[in-house]
């Protein structure tokens, strides 16, 4: 963001991000009526309280993603207090957001669950990222225990009398997770409730994508564990400078691929189809410089 | 509750309620293989730690459906931090739960909206129950400005680029609603996003009752307000005896109608008819001696 009203509950504490009038770097308008380009410009020029501090010798285009999916994943961590050395944390998805989520919540000595669809991932998860373990989230053997949960939580609702809920109440407890939270970072629709039974009791779910279509969402294995789910998007200004400090000090950097201005055509049709880890970061320097 | 385990992580931490081993008053199977019939029984003996101490003058009648309505909605109320004076506080639902939590969030100092279906409760909720405004859940006037957020989560459902999903973004957050917390005490079906516009950013939904279908949860102003949607099922043995000595203190009372057990089963018929004001106490002692 390159702007907010500086005024509101949201901006005098520190969280501009949430600030009614917050102007995004990237497609928005700013208060002189221009258009914002974000990454396309070639100079921005912006308020100072809007800057960053970059830290000495840390990589300028490997970092340049933590600005969003740094401070994305980042945030959530702090805020819903998932920064405990030896905490149980997953990471749904393995991409542009879900791979800083991994670093982060290494670098804060959690051990990291890295749930995705798909078994191919499974060892960039866990040697190159350093996850600590990896669930196919369709493999029905990974989620088969949760997969009861289903089974017991259409009996509740086809039954709905009192001695039902009751057997389910205690069954559902006895199937809880292990996780103490989960960062679910997919836009594609999908199932939650077998993500919210890995949870363990006062567990915290906190979605960072937007599916398509509403969330499914029963009430039931919410009360039963006390467990909730949130959103949270990007960060403050002050959190923001927080977490590229952070990230400096314990070399959390994007894996990145960096590509000229007439590449991004190409980078585009790429992303489309995920074919790209994790993020495309344009040099703008080089390219002017080749024009 | 009447038992648990006490030795897991749940029962060491005083949230015994969540102990996947514990055993409910009513209609459960206690350590002896004996079935427990709560309120219906004439004597009940029960471990000494799952006892709690009455206050004294404190009505037995009216206090009894503490022990579920007010748990119930003091445990919530205090963990997500919904206890602090000048909040804004959302009760959904003016029933056993939703009168008791009325009474509970008032003397905790903050302000009450009642959010209800239907006008009729309007006057007992402000006049008898002391909250403080009062919202027809069905009504477009009430409502209008949240029906809002409706049409622009639609259109960023449809577009999905990137200009869409700012513009998005800047107006649900314009449209921001003023209350800290909701605890939403209806079991019957009902749309989730209205309730969640009325809450401000970092604002806390709080499920206490179970609907028989999944909600429908956009992600999207989750998101752009990082606000939460929790479950919460009564309160640990500690937390108890706090509420029952909180509400002796501050003189909070459920409004019961006192009856023998031989109204028992016109009294069942006149529940599903939610014809009564807000719970049955069973005068058991009465209903010996009758007999």
């Amino acid at each position: 963001m390159v702007g907010s009203c500086r005024q509101c509950d949201q901006c005098t504490n520190d969280l501009e991000n949430y600030c009614s009038k917050m102007i995004l770097t990237y497609s928005a308008v700013y208060t002189d009526g221009t258009i914002t380009y974000g990454g396309y410009s070639n100079l921005m020029v912006a308020d100072e309280h809007f800057i960053v501090r970059w830290p000495e010798n840390f990589p300028l285009d490997a970092g340049a993603p933590l600005l969003c999916a740094g401070i994305t994943t980042y945030s959530p961590l702090r805020y819903f207090g998932l920064d405990k050395p030896g905490m149980n944390i997953g990471v749904v998805g393995l991409g542009g957001l879900g791979h800083v989520a991994v670093k982060f919540a290494k670098a804060f000595g959690t051990k990291v669950t890295v749930i995705s669809t798909s078994i191919n991932k499974k060892k960039e998860a866990i040697e190159k990222l350093g996850a600590d373990s990896f669930l196919v989230s369709r493999d029905p053997e990974d989620m088969k225990v949760r997969n009861w949960d289903f089974a017991w939580f259409n009996l509740v609702v086809l039954l709905r009398h009192e001695t039902a809920f009751i057997s389910i109440f205690v069954y559902v407890q006895a199937t809880a997770g292990t996780l103490d939270g989960i960062l679910d970072t997919v836009s594609a629709d999908h199932p939650i409730l077998p993500l919210l039974s890995l949870l363990k009791p006062h567990g915290k779910m906190v979605l960072l994508g937007v599916p398509n279509k509403p969330i499914e969402l029963p009430a039931f294995p919410l009360i039963t564990g006390r467990k909730l789910i949130a959103g949270s998007g990007i960060g403050g200004m002050k959190e923001t400078q927080e977490m590229i400090d952070f990230a400096a000090k314990h070399n959390i950097l994007p894996d990145v691929e960096i590509i000229p201005i007439d590449y991004i055509n190409t980078a585009m049709d790429r992303l489309v189809k995920s074919d790209v880890k994790y993020r495309f970061v344009i040099d703008i320097a080089k390219s002017l410089k080749a024009e």
